[in-house]
């Protein structure tokens, strides 16, 4: 296997300098508004402008834009079997309202984005859509080949009586030496407005089919929304639990451990109870309020402020002793808390998270700290599956001297996991801890660093790069995803990026701002784990969150919590996400149930999983992929969602025909 | 007792036909311009309208005016000692923006109106808040007596040992004979717009004071928003639990009870089996989805397709069989789902809720068979306090031929009451039941008559005089408290008649369309029970919700659910009816506990029990009548309340001195 990916490696060096000029320019064009916030984007035209309608009318019909259009004529789409629905047909003019060169530059453009993010996605063994590779496929006359497609491999849930932490399963060192390289990236996009439409087409279709969808749904046995699975997919382990959890976690812990030496107060060993002391607190008297780590309207466009929040009462001493991996007392608590969020997904049954965990980057011993936690106490539940989060704040650890260069943090970064995969014997424990790793998420406030242009040092290129080449050396262990924060706040350069880079992204709010990007998003159909609920604590209104124009749209988006200590009020926190979501957008069981089935196809749930919560053909792209007596998605909508997609692509190919 | 109760009566009729003839006058000008949905009502000035602030400044400055000013000059204010806080206080021009005249004139209104609600609360022995009264008795020149402040009495929860179904204790026969009369009413309002001034005021006192609300919050040990007590205000019984509480019970019947004898089907007795298997159904197979009870996108505006829902899977024999207290299980089901929500109140501890059963009036044996339900089945919780809803459709019932006039239909309604409540041992069950029940409720939906008169006959005026002539009977028993949904779509009038004979009310959306009303609601301190979610469903969407306009202006508002059947998603309904407003409004901890203690006292909880949920003082008007420690809201919050109706209250007293 390893020949076949050397050979892409060459070839994808070859095309660098090319893509990297191409994706300069873009980005020159793309960032230029940037500064003015939730303004139309420049590819966006306001809808009731009738000057410019009054041009376009003229411009589109001159006579030889007429000869073009006459030339053309859309292949008929062939339909699946799924119960009869009322389809929305675009009888006629098939690129209304642009002319015929804009339509073709446009086609150009996009095709050229979609092969750069599919080749970069398989080189870091990423996810790419079958169908849209299908389309590339016709498009350069070249025949699709199914084994091409690669599909991440996670670990499977342990066997009856298997122990998930056996070390003797462990592969064998595979000799190779591992060392950091300069990383690359290149990228490439263009633009077109076919957004306004899809928002459209979903409405006839969500008017015409509602009450068919719902007599699907009715008919269907045994299913619902409450009992189709769904993945909280994007959560921090340190504020997965809620504010009250927590709480009664400190009490309980008083109750029982108070003369328990817990801390390391200025190089003092100290019981709990002393340590309450010094803050001047008793637990008994502590409220959800005193502990005050829920954001309130305080925290609106505060990100500083929201940071803070993560200290119970403002101690950081308290955040040490329950929230860390890494204390006086080995990170027990915080594992028996992840241990009872656990333990209630389990209950709930249908409720997974993928919870992420922190390497900072700062010393080449926080991959052994972590993983040795995560032995110790086995912190395991079959609901979870784990993530690595790389905080972005290499510039916070320059300016105190913890590492010194960025290729240090890297290394920090990423050499640990190298050995370990290939030596998995040589570190049992970080072996066995990286089983249960699913992908790495970089994190951080987006806004801060707004200015930054585009570079080979991003963080995320780096990552991407790592992962791309772990992900070879790593045959028959988790593949990673790289699934960053992106598009929360700050420059829509993050999307760029995230487009060539990631398998799948969190939040992607600003999308909103460029068309180009978002239609980008549709077309490749990369998962996007949205949290309206955080982002109304931090960036955005509830009701201006842009999910169910997302979702209409027909991008793949998902419900997840980000912070269920500093957002939500009930015991189920991803409930609570959902039930908002729906109250809020008036989204019908049909929705909620396509959203939960996208929160499953983006987690990283082995394989085994997917078939037994989606059916065993989800891999298949369309109504074929679904089984409704497990997701409850009716196959009217499933044959929407699919037709609508083919439209799309299939528009550019024909966009492509003259060349 | 009784003796100066008959002697108010007497007033009473006298000052009818002057009441009536005002009543009917506010009743024309109001009525003028409702057929127009959600316009400005005459009495609000939209705010930026240039044209009127010219013309006001020039209005307001003619010399004469400025005299009549000058002579006058507000009270001070006496502040209680609470925190320390930043008080927004008015200098100069206390009624700024109408002439002096205009101001007289309003006062004079007010003061008609609110005296008018004050005698009819008094004589139909529900609550006039102590405030207004004193300010009242000011304008008079009268001493205010704290003696003639009325309080209801609600049965207290059964002491330790003690059995809520013993008969023993029920009082002796009174000797009274009852008779229906021809009921009364009155009425008289007039307009003023403080509420522009009361809101832009709470978002000064927000912004200043916001943070030392929060510090007296966090240094409230113990307590905090999820243990304070709250009471769902509104909720009717027939749809109390959630749509997969019912769908699980179902199930579970039919695993235990298949064979058993349910129903009749058309005169002939079938086993639950063979009930399903005529609906062709058969319970393993049914999801939420096939229950079809939720609200959906369908019902909004459409109160017909809501009243439905009520049908699982559209089948109104489920509905007999599971949701109603008559049928041929003598409503064990229903009993049972009943006493499953009451024990989950009872672990939440800190939640209790006030269903409705109905009676419609159809027959004088309704009272006996509901009251037997109840005995039967030992249908008690403390967290629950019972209350009877009487649904406006005697055109129904006429239609049918159910019964032969009006007067029949209220002598269903209350001739069975007052009976039991004059001699409670001639109907022991019943005499039982109404320790329990504590208020009436008329409900339907409030759009279908919006054309109809201000009349006498109409259900709430003879609600509520049936309601005071029993509460005269009823010393030592349960007062019954006339709390009517009003305001949730229709015509305002029914907002103008609750303002003379509710207690309090559920929904009161209206308000937001007669600025007088919303003002006088404000004044005499009229709880309402608001339902978002449910508006949501039905009426109005969730960010439209005046619920935090309401809250803002010193309404008293309370949260509540409505038909959690219908509109929620979670196991803790009114956690989320609580946690979707606060996250949509944004309301902080101090918002969410003053809206939770406003539901107790909204509540027909027993003395007893308000003094454990809210302090001793808790009658008390103010700071004086808040005790921190239990209900988690501010003394500064409580001070700002009270100063500012005093500040409102005053103004009308200060119109009316030169009188």
């Amino acid at each position: 296997m390893s020949k076949i990916f050397l050979l892409r490696i060459l070839s994808f060096n070859n095309t660098d300098d090319k893509m990297r000029a191409f994706a300069e320019q873009v980005f020159a064009s793309e960032t230029k508004d940037e500064t003015v916030r939730d303004e139309i984007s420049m590819f966006d035209v306001a809808e009731d402008c009738p000057i410019i309608h009054h041009e376009m009318a003229h411009h589109l019909h001159t006579d030889d834009d007429e000869q073009k259009r006459k030339k053309r004529s859309l292949d008929t789409p062939t339909y699946l079997e799924v119960p009869d629905f009322q389809r929305v047909a675009v009888i006629g003019d098939y690129a209304s309202g642009v002319t015929m060169d804009d339509f073709e530059l446009a086609c150009r453009g996009l095709y050229r984005a979609l092969t750069i993010r599919e080749k970069y996605m398989r080189l870091a063994f990423q996810r790419f859509p079958r169908t849209a590779s299908q389309y590339l496929r016709q498009i350069e006359g070249e025949s699709f080949r199914p084994e091409e497609q690669f599909e991440p491999v996670f670990t499977s849930p342990p066997k009856e009586g298997e122990d998930p932490f056996d070390v003797k399963n462990l592969p064998k060192n595979l000799g190779y030496v591992a060392r950091m390289k300069d990383a690359l990236i290149t990228l490439k996009t263009y633009t077109h407005r076919r957004l306004k439409f899809l928002m459209s087409k979903f409405n006839v279709h969500e008017m015409l089919n509602e009450m068919e969808e719902m007599k699907e749904v009715k008919k269907n046995p045994h299913r619902d929304f409450y009992n189709c699975r769904k993945v909280d997919t994007h959560i921090h382990a340190a504020a997965c639990m809620n504010q009250k959890h927590l709480l009664r976690f400190i009490k309980k812990s008083y109750r029982v451990d108070a003369e328990r030496v817990v801390h390391n107060l200025k190089g003092k060993e100290v019981t709990m109870k002393e340590l309450f002391q010094s803050l001047n607190l008793h637990p008994y008297d502590l409220t959800v309020d005193s502990l005050d780590v829920h954001a309130g309207r305080q925290t609106f466009q505060r990100f500083d402020k929201f940071n803070a929040k993560y200290n119970p009462v403002g101690a950081s001493e308290l955040r040490d002793l329950y929230l860390k991996t890494e204390n006086h007392i080995n990170g027990e608590y915080f594992a028996t808390i992840i241990k009872e969020v656990a333990n209630d997904l389990e209950e709930a049954k249908y409720q997974y998270a993928e919870p992420r965990l922190s390497i900072y980057g700062c010393n080449a011993n926080e991959w052994n700290k972590l993983s040795n936690w995560f032995v110790r106490h086995r912190v395991y539940s079959p609901n979870l599956k784990w993530m690595i989060q790389v905080p972005r704040i290499y510039d916070i650890f320059r300016g105190r001297n913890f590492v010194p260069h960025f290729g240090k943090m890297l290394e920090n970064i990423f050499l640990p996991v190298f050995q370990a995969t290939i030596d998995p014997q040589s570190s049992p424990e970080l072996s066995i801890f990286l089983k249960h790793v699913t992908g790495f998420d970089s994190v951080d406030d987006e806004s801060k660093h707004s200015g930054h242009m585009f570079s080979t040092k991003t963080l995320g290129f780096l990552c991407q790069r790592s992962l791309f080449s772990l992900n070879i050396y790593s045959e028959g262990m988790n593949t990673f995803m790289f699934r960053p924060h992106c598009g929360e706040a700050g420059a829509i350069t993050h999307l760029l990026a995230a487009f060539m880079t990631a398998d799948n992204i969190s939040h992607g709010l600003n999308l909103k701002k460029s068309p180009v990007l978002q239609y980008l998003y549709v077309l490749s159909q990369i998962p996007i784990a949205m949290s309206p609920l955080s982002n109304n604590s931090l960036f955005l209104e509830y009701a201006k969150n842009p999910l169910l124009e997302f979702h209409k749209k027909g991008l793949v988006v998902s419900l997840s919590t980000d912070d269920p200590m500093q957002f939500h009020y009930t015991k189920e926190p991803l409930m609570e996400e959902y039930a908002i979501a729906a109250q809020v957008f008036k989204l019908s069981t049909c929705d909620m149930c396509e959203i939960a089935r996208n929160s499953v196809l983006q987690s990283a749930l082995s394989d085994e999983e997917k078939r037994h919560f989606l059916g065993k053909d989800y891999l298949k792209e369309g109504p074929e992929g679904n089984d409704i007596r497990k997701t409850n998605v009716p196959q009217i909508r499933m044959a929407y969602r699919y037709e609508t997609l083919c439209y799309e692509l299939n528009l550019i190919k024909e966009g492509l025909k003259s060349e």
